[in-house]
């Protein structure tokens, strides 16, 4: 154990948060330590947008499913997978840009390497963040504010700020249901350790939130339904080849 | 400034390893400062599979583009995203699984979100690490290795061990490339920033290799010819519906 693995350990999403503002320097040294991820053979395909125009950050209130933290966190990001500066090198060298799912996919980790560093550091420094996977519920909208150009992949939001909660943790399946040698657990051991977890789960939802909840039901509510099915139809309109 | 964002600005992609091994015991502690990292709405949408058969790790060797570290780092994984256990329990409860793009993006992000953790968990241990998005090369051939079943996509690999060399940090694009406020950068400044950056990376290129190389360039070529083109026709076959 050490500092750094206590602070990964801590965290937990923060949704609420001080008046108090995330100062510049702050946010350049977060970025910095995003950047120093790694990254897909130098490529970096992504970008980070602050949204500061109160008008705007209102406004995507209602289109990341009505969480106000859009509007008032201390600060509002949005992550993107960018493919734009491959795009813009290719034609200036007269060359084609043809990346297809790998290259989308190439964004999207490369992305969220970056992301995950950023928000680590942001919590080194005593913020709290939230990633916001509401920002996907209605992508054309929020496209229609913050005008995304070809090639720029809008995937999340991030807000942060100091805590003005100390929110328990919420429980994580046992490490044996995410980490196995060799080969995947069998299914009857995967649906062994859903059914643990679905006990320890309860009974966080119960001290959290006073509601008798297990995991896997949620689950099976959530996947079985088709959600923010105009995702694939958005990214390809921004250029991205999902072949 | 402080420790772990000292620990984040440190990283380089380590490609040799002594030959201590990596104990189980910081490999649970790992996986757990892994898990620890958000999830979107719980999901925890992916599995890590450590490769220990010696044949099998020689095997993948050619198939991610010759790297011979994937056969003789101390650890070797494959992280992957999940939704089987989402599947599995969709079936268990009667319900059909329909998750489109959205639901192979979670498990992308998802895993991501993990896999970073677990690097920077490893790192503070005094491990370093490398990805290898060469397992994208071949992944059918992987496949045949290691058997994944319907709903988990091996998304890379991640060699670990203590390092036995010390590079020189790769320089990242100018922080104005990748953070703006309100909207991405004009074409005209993403194309500036570039050129800076060129500059720099030559310089590095030519320390760290001896070799006069700008990163522009190397982009121009990489993305003007399709890679891993089979990449979406994988997926679709573990099941994952890109639509």
């Amino acid at each position: 154990m050490n500092d750094t693995i206590e602070l990964l350990l801590r965290h937990r999403s923060i949704r609420a948060f001080t008046d108090a503002e995330v100062p510049e320097a702050h946010i350049h040294l977060a970025v910095q330590a995003g950047q120093a991820a790694s990254t897909s053979s130098a490529v970096q395909a992504y970008s980070l947008v602050q949204v500061t125009r109160p008008e705007e950050r209102r406004a995507l209130v209602p289109l990341t499913g009505g969480q106000e933290k859009v509007a008032t966190a201390p600060a509002f990001f949005v992550v993107c997978g960018d493919a734009r500066r491959h795009r813009l090198i290719c034609a200036r060298a007269g060359a084609p840009y043809d990346a297809r799912l790998e290259g989308f996919l190439l964004a999207v980790v490369d992305a969220t390497l970056f992301a995950q560093n950023l928000v680590i550091a942001f919590e080194s420094m005593g913020y709290g963040a939230c990633y916001v996977g509401g920002l996907r519920n209605q992508l054309a909208e929020v496209d229609a504010i913050l005008e995304f150009p070809a090639g720029v992949y809008p995937l999340y939001g991030l807000c942060v700020g100091i805590p003005a909660e100390a929110p328990i943790p919420r429980p994580r399946l046992p490490v044996s249901a995410v980490f196995s040698t060799d080969r995947v657990p069998e299914e009857v051991d995967v649906l062994a350790d859903v059914d643990r977890y679905d006990e320890g789960y309860r009974a966080y939802m119960r001290e959290r939130l006073g509601k008798d909840r297990a995991w896997s039901p949620s689950m099976a509510r959530k996947f079985s339904e088709p959600r923010r099915v105009e995702v694939a139809a958005f990214f390809r309109e921004k250029g991205a080849d999902l072949t």
